[in-house]
């Protein structure tokens, strides 16, 4: 419909949604986490919402997103940790529904790691799942910055 | 009603909220992050709320509340980091709807920041708001902290 | 019902619920954070839910959980410090309602502890609840973890 010489701007979009259900979940040990949340988002198929996760990993990857390159940098963190903070987003990607997640991890040394969760061996993990009912929100290339971004269609 | 001499201490208040509407919003790429939170909460009116952001900054400004002085001490990071968590909660301050929101951060090299988000130039940023129906909830200021805090009216 | 020789590998277990009662609270200065999200909770009965909370301590506990030893190292932190996250959930433990909570907390100089949150004295601190309604949850020993963990009943 609109034409645009040159990069799009990602521009300011916005969804309105109606609450669903909720789920609270223990996760299981020794599973990857990332997997797991897209295995209970999936199996309930929630197209939309909002999650929440505390707990511990055994190992985790922590992705670091180069701005300029439009490449992750991954740290892969070798021992024991606490999900500090775990959060994200449900969205659909390639059709099917999809988990952003961003955390902050601690270690027994008192370090500290954070940025987009990219895996991680599940100790414990207690997941919160808020579903939101309504429009679909599509992720797609998006040509600034390199991402999967939600686009007008 | 209730007179006191000297300082008042803030007490606990608990307000009771339904639930209303849900957002999820792509932000403005090279957007300032503060301003875009405040556009979206007072375009669609959304007076108290909970909300949460993920994604990433080029250069942000944390604050630290000196709790002795009573003043914030700003960080200035001028270096792209991820939005490892964001969250905080909406309600009214001189008669708007205001976000307060506090976010941790981290750089490439594997630094982490923490704190009051005061400011941020916006890579990417995916937004949920959670709106609350009910009592106004207003920002005055407290003399204990010197914060803008909810009181009892 | 089942019977499982050597140690139960936890599993995969979910909860569905209905979304209840919001509230937002600014909890007492110089009050224990946790005995405060503890007493919010059990006043109001709310048996499930999920909660997060921004603010300030002026003195903090960090749990970190040795995975080998089953164990808790405390970090004491003994300074002023934001709570730049803080969430986590609801749910029953010995019969009553019990917080599980996480955070991240920023220094003066820009150090930042992460972990479980075992106490901290409240400078000034918001809180939001989402109750949630539906099946009780219940925390109980887990043998893999040593932890307290959502289990089949």
């Amino acid at each position: 419909m609109h034409q645009n010489s040159g990069k799009e701007r990602s521009r300011l979009l916005i969804r309105e949604f109606e609450g669903g259900r909720h789920l609270l979940a223990t996760l299981e040990h020794g599973a990857e986490i990332i997997g797991q949340i897209t295995r209970v988002i999936r199996e309930n198929d929630i197209r939309a919402g909002h999650l929440n996760v505390i707990g511990a990993l055994d190992q985790a990857e922590i992705g670091y997103y180069d701005q300029v390159s439009h490449s992750y940098q991954g740290i892969q963190i070798n021992e024991p940790v606490e999900l500090a903070s775990c959060s994200g987003n449900i969205s659909l990607l390639a059709g099917r529904p999809y988990a952003h997640v961003h955390a902050v991890l601690s270690g027994m040394k008192g370090k500290v790691w954070a940025g987009h969760l990219t895996s991680g061996r599940i100790f414990a993990a207690e997941l919160y799942v808020q579903e939101l009912v309504g429009p679909d929100l599509i992720r797609s290339k998006d040509s600034i910055t390199g991402l999967n971004l939600w686009r007008e269609e």
